[in-house]
């Protein structure tokens, strides 16, 4: 009985962590990782604060679990447009578009993956997540180059400058300075427009023509 | 006697506080923000780490005001090189091409500028760089497009894509993974090859054809 008994504890325990992760990724949703407090999140799970710390060292630990799983959920949702069928080009636009479009949806949590300060675990999983884009992206950069609807001198240095010039573009009008705007009933930067601007800016650096699509 | 007593006393706390600040600026050219820990530094300048504490709350205030002055630097030096003389696309290579160099030259400080997963003080200093680099590269980009040299739908997103873009094509050269495998003697990327493929790749993303350098 001992072994079935700590079984059944394991699953007790990754039963509970999963809910802290479900609790955490929500409160980052709400109001980013500022939001993400040990103290809140146990409040929110029901458990004790010390309870949470035998799941996870810190708020760092934590916030980069919260960080790898919803970048995971992007990373996949990028993969999954870019291996549609279609032209490299039209591909490439309308993984762009979504990923836009999905980072709109949720503003803050978009902020959040991004760009918003927190701690430095997050930052370390941040560079690992651009390589992950980067390396889907090259995919169809490489595609693109042999169809001849691409050109490029350096594969990895366009999906480097693609990685960044997507989050770069999103990061304004994500802020929390547009926020703050937007509620005050100031104009904002609106998602068809900065969709549009950033599809056209990553075809042309690959020299598609926009009439290509 | 005792307005002068404290006038030499502020002039002497302002003179430790630079070469606090200078200590602190070499150590992460150095080694990065991780070579900066309060300890190291206090032995550097020669006073007592509680003296430190005096200028400094922490490593986090520590680290963002070096942040600030290095990228100040860089800032400026882009803004320079962006107001010489010549044709909207020839400025714009020129200034990509001077930050690409001065990266090169200092890789170490340059990670640390850009990547490095440091406290969140110094992510939101990065943020408001980002804005100024936008800033300034947004005056040359309108001017490109009263022209006829540079053409975009939006002003602002293409500013912030180019930010960036220069930014993560250089994330990877300079970052610890390339620097290992040259002090193991592999192949990595050169400087000429890089600075090359992120000037056509923005050039064209403006598109401003190369030819019309």
């Amino acid at each position: 009985m001992a072994y079935r008994h700590s079984a059944a504890r394991i699953d007790r325990d990754q039963e509970l962590r999963e809910r802290i992760l479900e609790s955490a990724l929500l409160l980052v949703v709400e109001g980013g990782f500022a939001a993400l407090t040990m103290t809140t999140l146990a409040e929110r799970v029901g458990i004790a604060t010390g309870s949470l710390y035998r799941h996870f060292r810190g708020k760092g630990e934590l916030a980069a679990e919260v960080f790898a799983r919803a970048s995971q959920r992007e990373v996949d949702a990028m993969a999954a447009a870019l291996n549609l069928p279609g032209s490299e080009p039209a591909r490439m636009a309308g993984a762009l578009q979504q990923f836009a479009a999905r980072a709109w949806q949720s503003r803050r949590l978009a902020f959040a993956l991004i760009a918003e300060p927190v701690d430095p675990e997050v930052d370390e999983r941040r560079l690992e997540f651009r390589e992950a884009y980067a390396a889907h992206l090259s995919t169809v950069i490489e595609q693109g180059v042999q169809s001849g609807t691409f050109r490029t001198s350096s594969v990895a240095v366009s999906a480097a400058c693609l990685v960044g010039a997507i989050s770069e573009a999103l990061v304004g009008p994500l802020s929390p300075q547009a926020r703050a705007a937007r509620e005050a009933g100031q104009p904002t930067q609106q998602l068809a427009d900065v969709s549009a601007a950033l599809v056209s800016f990553c075809l042309r650096a690959l020299a598609a023509e926009e009439s290509s699509l």
